[in-house]
């Protein structure tokens, strides 16, 4: 079930966009995959389709939420209380799908004390070795990106969320997603440049 | 060549953990296709190959950067200097990829003419009609996301990158790709969750 985070991203954005039905081609489209295999995939949903008209977005998302399990409260501790960590801090989608940020922390002392979003940000030192949560998000800089990734598994986070542009070494069974926002802005690069470029590169031996 | 994109990723992912001999069959388990098919799309690359060993990881995400036209330098504009924007406006990643922010845009008349990496920070009131610039960074509130994408359209930017976690209607041609932070987090949440809850929901008729 590679696909469902696939499906729930396109569903959400489908809901997003207040579309209310779909059809099983135009998600199979968004997805990336062929409309016969999610037909299959959505067997498992249990009964959804509409007789000649599509899937209801809503009922299906909420569905595919239950079998991922985001139908639920989840804990949430921010490492780094920066522009990028507050931006994360006052971000109003998170405690929309179930996610509440219930401790910041930063190294900095000029940091500590403040508040975001009602919470007041704390020592790194003072992060307890168990912390109760077990989804972290990291947002401090490049540099201390594995020191702080170790702090939190440490203390029983299980899955970071990773934004600092640099791959982390974790324990065995620590899940890691990297956001890199250069990527990201690169692949938009690409997917705006159009046809690739398949020139071959010019070689040292090249006397045409 | 849909999956350039994410050769790029993996391989720039590799690099960044300073792996430099990849086998094609470990590309292809990180990128979730067959090793077959990697061997396959790489003989449009050219010749990379250590027998025997592998590919080297550099050589490789230079040839495939350079296929995306990744080797060159793009003006960006970014919309909103909050703290997502002011986290974008000093990440270190975009410059050193070729991407050079070249103006920042705010609405709010505290942000204008503050600093941001050493640049200006301009009314948004105040952006062109002809901006000579293609890509565009979209860090403002949700509510103002559609009004904020068509100021970037119509000054001629062809594809945004939108933070903003809402969708956006755009003009055919314009290329966007919708970074959502809560879908990353939802997705992360699921990966640690492990088994997907394919339980039957519970029904009103269930008497059972």
């Amino acid at each position: 079930m590679a696909r469902l985070p696939i499906y729930f991203r396109c569903l959400a954005e489908l809901r997003d966009r207040n579309v209310r039905i779909v059809s099983s081609g135009d998600i199979a489209a968004a997805a990336g995959i062929k409309a016969s295999q999610f037909r299959k995939d959505l067997s498992y949903f249990g009964e959804f389709g509409i007789q000649g008209l599509g899937y209801p977005v809503a009922d299906l998302l909420k569905r595919i939420s239950s079998i991922m399990k985001l139908d639920r409260r989840r804990r949430v501790v921010l490492l780094g209380a920066g522009n990028l960590g507050s931006a994360l801090g006052n971000f109003p989608g998170f405690a929309r799908w179930g996610f509440d940020i219930v401790h910041i922390f930063d190294s900095a002392p000029q940091k500590v004390g403040t508040d975001i979003n009602g919470l007041e940000v704390q020592s790194i030192a003072s992060l307890p070795r168990e912390l109760d949560v077990e989804l972290g998000v990291l947002a401090v800089p490049s540099e201390a990106a594995q020191e702080c990734a170790e702090l939190l598994t440490r203390s029983g986070v299980k899955a970071i969320l990773n934004f600092t542009g640099r791959s982390l070494v974790a324990p065995t069974g620590t899940v890691i997603r990297n956001v890199n926002l250069t990527h990201e802005l690169a692949i938009l690069a690409y997917d705006l440049s159009g046809e690739p470029d398949l020139s071959p590169p010019p070689t040292d031996h090249d006397n045409s």
